[in-house]
Formats: C-alpha cells, structure tokens, sequence
C-alpha cells in the first residue's frame, strides 16, 4: 500500500489516498480542538493514543459482528480504512445525562438514563452541527428513513459492545459519537474513530473524566488520561 | 360567569379562575415580546387584535372539526377557555423555511417544503424552550408515545384548516405554533393562542410580513399589520 496524496485535512485526522481507490491512509494529528474549533491546541502524543484506541475498539466491534471502515494499523498514528462516502450526520448515543444533553435539558451530569437516547446532529461546521431531528434529515437529503432505521440500530448494537468493552477495563460509557459512510454499492459501515475524543468515559470507581472533558473543561493534561484508557485496553487483551 | 383570582401572568397573557373551576378567564395583554422576553415593548391595541383574531381562528378551526379550548369572547381583550394542564410542548409547524429553521439548517427562507415539517420545542424559559427529540420528550415524561403521535396527527390537521383559513384572505401560512393541554379524563384539546403572534404569515401578492417578524426585526408597526390580518378575516366572514 502507498501513500498519495493529502486530500482532507480535519481537526484531528489527515486522509491521504492510496494506490487502492478503494482504501484511504489516515494520519492521526496531535491537536486537540473544541467547541467547534474555537480552543485548539498542539499535543504531543495525543495522535498515537487515538489510533491505537481507534484501532483496539473497532477490532473489537468486528469480534462482535459490528462491520467497520477500519483495515489495520501502518504505524503509531496512521491506519489503512475503507474509503466511504460519509453521511454528514453525527449519531450520539447516550446512557447518562451529560454534555450539551444536561445543559439543554436541564438535567444533573451524572444522571442514569432508563433507556439509551440517539440524538443525530448535522455535520456542518458553518451551522455548528445542529441537532437535527429525522424530518430535518430527509428534507435534507442526508439518509433516507429506512437509513435512518438502520443507524439507529447499528447504534444500539455499538452501545451495547461498548459498554461491555469499557466494563470490563471498570470504566462507565457515559455517551459518544460514531460516524457512517455508504460503501459504493450503498452499504453502510461503522467509520471514523471511536477514542477518548468521541465518547464519554467516567471511571468505574472515581467517576473521574478519562476522555476530552478533560481539554473541553480546562481539568488537565489529556496525555496520561488517554494513556491510561489504552494501557487498560491492552491489559485487557485481545 | 365571574372573574376570579389572577392565577398566572405570561408575556401575552393574564390567566384568572372564574366560579367555574372548569373555565379559565384570559385577557390579552398589550405587550410584545422577543427572545424570550429580552425585548419587550408595550404596544396599545395589540391585546384586543389577537384576542378577536384568536377567537375567529378557534371558532374556525371548531367547524372543522378540531375541538380546542375556546368557549367565547366576553370584551374586546378577554375571552373564556376551558381549564386545562398545559403539555409544555410547543409544537411548530412549517409549511415554507423560515426563521429558527432556516437559520440553524442553512436554508433560504422562503423555500417551500414539499411536506410540513412539524418539531417540538420544550417550553421552558430557563432553558430557552430548546428544540426536543421524541426520546426527549418521553424521558423528561412530558407526554406519551401515543400522545405524540396523536399531536403530530392533530397538528397536521390544524395545518391543513389554517392553510385553507389563510388561502382564503390572500395569506400564505409559512408556519405557526401551538400548544395543546389535557383534560381531566386526559383528552387532548388545542390550547394557548394562533395569532400573528404564533405564526407566520405572508401577504400572499406581496410576500409582506403579517406577523410577529414585524416586531422581531424592527420593521415597523405591528398594531396596523395585526389590524389588516383581522380585517381581511372579518371580511369573510363566519
Ligand atoms: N472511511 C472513511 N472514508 C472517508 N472519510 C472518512 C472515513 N472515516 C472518517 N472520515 C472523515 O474524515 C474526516 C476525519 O477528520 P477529522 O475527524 O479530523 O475531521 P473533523 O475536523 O472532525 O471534521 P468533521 O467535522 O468533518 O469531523 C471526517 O470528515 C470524517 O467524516
Ligand atoms: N386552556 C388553557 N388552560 C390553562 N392554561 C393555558 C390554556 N391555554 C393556554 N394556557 C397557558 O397560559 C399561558 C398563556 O400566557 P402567555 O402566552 O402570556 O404565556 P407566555 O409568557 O408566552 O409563557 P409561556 O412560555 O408559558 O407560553 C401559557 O403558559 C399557556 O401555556
Ligand atoms: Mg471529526
Ligand atoms: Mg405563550
């Protein structure tokens, strides 16, 4: 496999191409950003911690049948994936209140949810990715309702593997965000990364942040933190 | 019927128990208000205009056949309504882009939907009435499955008697809010108010706005805006 050339640079991922059309290098950046790009900092290593998690956890969901856009890993902060073409919504499931869920509802952080709550967002930063509902999304053109059927199920199938995996490395899923894409025949895969950047972990036993709070709330250095969540992983095994 | 005790104070509104513990006295206020409630002005005329406009549209909408709260005028600023437990939901309807909508979604305004688009919105003025998801709605226990989807079917029918209302005074309903409430048996009736205060109206020759917007982006006087919405619906008649 080689790598091309650069054809996306995000706030947390490059994307080159490959000789394969099929098949896309991803490079994981060492910036941290948040609300919507406004705080952004360079961290040293934060690149390398995301992939490796990325990797771990989309393995993982292979193991439980959940297909995903990820290859293998190239080298500390790069990985081979599956070119799709991203449907522009964020899918954000979540088992306890928290984040923009507490603030807009005015419910407590830390608040159990009976059932898990999938919220879709539209990607657009210029609209500062939007909550939209599914009438929004159809009017919009982003999926169609038997799509939409099919995300929010491949959501619940996510959320139950994950909150099995973090269990077992005594960490509680609080809520996080996963991304899809249409292959060309229009099936759609698991993409994007799955890290301390795109969900919320809280310690088993302190309920201590393990994720981007950390950078979002100004509470520390995010290095040791996501460390620690890769460490507990790779304890864990495959 | 005899005016009781001042129970409830809105932005538009003044609410008062009557001898009938069924039976509520609202007095429509002079007073306009803008996100939520940072502008406000006093506005002479304006509480008798919507409340004859109010009591032509719910007499209207009853021989359509949509039961609602409405029971009489009793003075040019005052009407009877039957007592009911508010849902705090707003339910919006758009026919044509416009406002919230297209500001969050990007869109023109004035862009026609090829269906009505109906959303929901947690009345909550501490949190901004933010925009809510049926998972939300259900979690925070605000209203049931069945009665969302009996709101969506009655809200779709109110929409189709005010698009027909409106057509006939040369008027283009773009969208309108409305709030609905239980009765003891748990019957849902339309509730609150439609007035140019709740909807969005368009002359339909000129694209002019008949409406609230005129208030909310200073673009003159509401009071003969208001006025000419009344008149046109005198003019029909019953
Ligand atoms: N398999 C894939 N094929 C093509 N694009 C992908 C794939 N997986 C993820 N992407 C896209 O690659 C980009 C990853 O970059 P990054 O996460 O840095 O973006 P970002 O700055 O967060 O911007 P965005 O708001 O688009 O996510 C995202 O736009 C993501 O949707
Ligand atoms: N039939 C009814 N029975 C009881 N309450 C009603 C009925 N119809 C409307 N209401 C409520 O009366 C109040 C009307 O006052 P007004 O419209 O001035 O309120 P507001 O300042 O807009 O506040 P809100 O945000 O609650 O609407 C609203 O809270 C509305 O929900
Ligand atoms: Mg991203
Ligand atoms: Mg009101």
């Amino acid at each position: 496999m080689v790598k091309g050339t650069l054809f996306y640079e995000g706030k947390a991922k490059k994307l080159f191409r490959t000789n394969d059309s099929a098949v896309v290098w991803a490079e994981y950046l060492n910036q941290a950003t948040a609300l919507n790009g406004v705080k952004k900092d360079q961290i040293n290593g934060k690149g390398e911690l995301n992939n490796q998690i990325t990797a771990y956890v989309f393995d993982f969901l292979k193991t439980k049948g959940i297909n995903n856009h990820f290859i293998k890993r190239v080298s500390s902060t790069e990985q081979l994936i599956q070119s799709l073409a991203i449907i522009p919504l964020e899918v954000v499931v979540r088992n306890v209140a928290a984040g923009s869920f507490s603030k807009r509802l005015g419910i407590a952080e830390g608040k159990i949810l009976d059932q898990p709550i999938i919220e879709f967002y539209y990607k657009d930063d210029s609209l500062d990715d939007p909550m939209v509902i599914d009438a929004h999304i159809t009017y919009l053109g982003l999926a169609s309702d038997q799509e939409l059927e099919q995300l929010r199920q491949l959501a619940l199938k996510i959320n139950q593997a994950l909150k099995e995996l973090f269990d077992s490395i005594e960490i509680v899923l609080i809520d996080f965000k996963v991304e899809f894409g249409r292959q060309k025949d229009g099936t759609i895969l698991l993409a994007d990364e799955i890290s301390p950047d795109t969900c919320r972990l809280w310690d088993k036993k302190t309920n201590e942040h393990l994720d981007k709070d950390i950078y979002r709330r100004d509470l520390g250095d995010i290095v040791p933190v996501y460390q620690e969540v890769l460490n507990r992983l790779e304890k864990r095994g495959k």
